[in-house]
């Protein structure tokens, strides 16, 4: 936790215990990432590893309300900086009550998507200076994973995932950025790339085009190189 | 306007055209701003000023949905810090919708409440460092009204009238401020006063011990020096 600690700049009400480590999936919808992050703290458990499992947005009950504002509506709802500071609240509140509480308890936080996705869609994506999103990432929440997995798949298949699970959904359509179209989704695989290879160290490409056990044996030869992850 | 357009720094979506002025009203609850807002808007109409009347934190569709997260729920919902990220998410999106394209127009902006609110509350009263708002505020909104009217009370009056108000109220009860008690809002009406002591070319302290007429004489007697103001 080294580095996070040492980037977390004012806290987020509590300090990062010795032992924990951080780890987010990251990528384009419908790459998987939901499915590796449950795969991932079942083997870290049955390792006897306590661990967290979480997402974002949300993942902290006043989280998950921003959340709402977020996700339902029309595409136009919110310019890309007003939404950068809706998605960086939801992250404070998610930060102070889930993930910093359990890194100082020495937990495995394992978080299905986290700030690279902000960076991403806002950043690049969304029309937003990504100056504007790094500035407000390094002013209210400070801290970087120890280790981040970025899921590729060709955005035409991916789109038709998550597509195709949208459709089979009971709830309340959550696709405002889906609606966005291929196009969309091609520029932000090409932005989660220009984050990979910008931090090598805690970023790495993960080929997603496979069955799901071989995706996960993909992600476990990555987490078993990080000293801690699978000691209990 | 050149001291807002000066400071407005990544702009909001809107060049701020000439002959907008930009008025403020600020206090502890209870002090009678939304009444002295709404009989300053009606005085400047009488003259043929195109005025928008507003108010935070709301003030615009998107905006007032994220005030519910805000003035509802319990005291300790938020760390002072989701609070101020989320009172600037919705000052951002005011700003865009309303209060950018109204000075743009021509039109005298009357809010109340803006920034100094936040100041206020969360930079001295709530427990963030007021560093944190006032980097927030430069970095995500950067623009200073031409005017801001500070209306003072003893704390006891102002919260009795509050209460009184909110009792009487049919609607979710908008308190979670209301209730942090007396001593809170004495704090408050001392920072209120600490931020016009800092900015004493944009800022008046408004004795509002009096009848409504009297007190919206005296914030005439500050407007009809401010140039532009009055005239079409």
């Amino acid at each position: 936790m080294a580095e996070a600690r040492a980037a977390s700049g004012r806290g987020a009400g509590s300090d990062q215990g010795s032992g924990g480590v951080f780890i987010t999936l990251e990528g384009i919808d419908g790459t998987g990432k939901s499915t590796q992050a449950r795969l991932l703290a079942e083997r870290l458990r049955a390792f006897g590893r306590d661990v967290v499992l979480t997402r974002e947005p949300g993942g902290a009950p006043g989280a998950e309300e921003i959340r709402r504002l977020l996700v339902e509506g029309e595409p136009g709802r919110w310019s890309s900086e007003t939404e950068t500071l809706l998605f960086t609240a939801a992250r404070r509140d998610h930060l102070e009550r889930v993930i910093a509480p359990g890194l100082a308890r020495g937990a495995v936080v394992i978080c299905d998507r986290f700030a690279d996705s902000t960076r991403a869609y806002q950043g690049l994506a969304g029309g937003s200076g990504r100056d504007f999103v790094d500035r407000l990432h390094a002013l209210a929440i400070g801290i970087e994973p120890d280790l981040t997995l970025i899921l590729e798949l060709a955005p035409d298949t991916a789109l038709a995932r998550a597509s195709s699970r949208s459709d089979a959904s009971a709830g309340p359509r959550e696709d405002r950025f889906e609606r966005k179209g291929a196009d969309f989704q091609s520029r932000l695989a090409a932005a989660f790339r220009d984050i990979a290879a910008a931090a090598p160290e805690r970023c790495h490409l993960i080929d997603a085009n496979a069955a799901p056990d071989e995706v996960a044996a993909r992600i476990w030869a990555r987490v078993e190189r990080l000293a801690g992850a699978m000691a209990p």
